[in-house]
């Protein structure tokens, strides 16, 4: 790689791991208590109220966005609030996004999906810093989505019937992915350490 | 005019309009698909679910709200996170806010009024940097609530009966147009050149 | 106390105490005319949709709190946008989560309670800078939920049973008053005088 690029820790590793299955499991409780969405075969156990295979998904996605981001372009540039709390800001942005998602399912899907595409919008352009945090987006948005209509298409889970749907899935995910994608990899810029020069 | 005032191309008139017809459009169609406005008279041919005089009308009036911005205080800072980032931050926040109000229509009305102005004033606090921002936010809200007001009561469209109204028009309306109104001069800033001193 | 600490005014004093009272009508209304709380006891009048009680409450409570920050830690940053502008996005922000709470009283509430904690976790974690701005976010929701415990176990007054609740109180509320607590104190620095050094 060219000197851009830095590098992530073991521990940061661990540190994306945990907070992406982490918040796919709060996330995914929303989804399913609101029945947005609902597993239709569970070879797995549960744990709280997903089938064990989605908080390990979202935990190394996470994981492998942050490493590309990292990769891509690790400069670090001084968060404009400390670390910590820029960090807390961009989590909780994004498990608020998924949040919402699950409180629009009754509303008129129209507004919800401009509403939960607009605040998508507002996160990736408030958080992004580099071209490398939309390779991220799109990278998520293309294998988070797409995974997820292969796997409603194989009738291991379903999204609800009153929701917009495409292919399967609602209207709103590629926006929740995106905003995802651009948090994933800023999570891990700073988590990282410096590029050499 | 002073040395203050700055000058817009017509290459950003021209987005301007372009902004303001595609951002009406989207946020005209949540109201019309949510309920929350319908039109009852079509003399012209319909845009989406807009009848055609209204993406002309927010078109026109993002032209002229920013030229007037421009031309009361032209003075340019540099944006906080780039023109490009900070302009889709402007986009997203105030579609967001049009498509909040169409999502309130079923929920209880004084709630929905008080968020609809707090997000407003989020909006107008967190992007105004001028006076000249205030004088384009209470020009847009006159103007636009004011037309709203002379065509509702002219019959050629509503506000659902549901809403909390006044003069026939949602009580929340100003909330949306005073945030507009900063966004309208905002982006024209970041469209202009700098004044000549 | 030591030299980090400010002062505040009888001015500052005031006016905390007039914002704190105003916000708590503004945020009760939503709460009554939403149907989630409701007064079972009237000794007092009532203000607009409150008991008058309330509103002294959140008013001295916000003197409290302010006093209890710029005590704690006076050091002033210079605000990002201006005194003005920066305490009117700390006040919209927070009347705006309480009017949030008041409209997911029908939603699911699991994505509700996560939504409200979200935005509550922003809105901490973008104007808090330094930490006795956590201590007055402890104050605040160990006395703000522990007093609307008291209250409910009383029949003061009661949430509406079909929130989730935790004694008595929904499960939601140490979230507004975490974010309350931030923001009174960021207030009182508004207001305050620079300590000496």
């Amino acid at each position: 790689m060219t000197g851009r690029g830095g590098s992530l820790s073991g521990t940061g590793l661990v540190a994306l791991f945990v907070i992406g299955a982490v918040g796919g499991l709060i996330g995914d409780m929303c989804h399913v208590e609101s029945g947005t969405t609902v597993y239709l075969e569970d070879p797995l156990p549960y744990l709280w109220k997903s089938q064990l295979w989605f908080p390990l998904m979202v935990g190394s996605g996470t994981v492998a966005l942050g490493w590309i981001r990292v990769r891509l372009d690790g400069r670090v540039r001084a968060p404009e609030r400390g670390a910590l709390r820029e960090g807390a800001v961009m989590i909780a942005a994004v498990v608020g996004l998924y949040a919402l998602t699950a409180l629009v399912r009754g509303e008129p899907q129209p507004a919800a999906i401009v509403l939960v595409y607009a605040v998508a919008a507002v996160i990736v352009a408030r958080f992004a810093t580099a071209p490398a945090d939309l390779v991220c987006a799109v990278l998520a948005a293309l294998f988070g989505v797409g995974i997820e209509i292969v796997l409603a298409a194989a009738d291991v889970f379903m999204y609800a019937e009153d929701l917009a749907r495409f292919a399967g899935v609602a209207t709103w995910l590629p926006g929740l992915y995106l905003a995802y994608g651009v948090i994933a990899g800023q999570l891990a810029l700073l988590f990282s350490s410096r590029p050499p020069d």
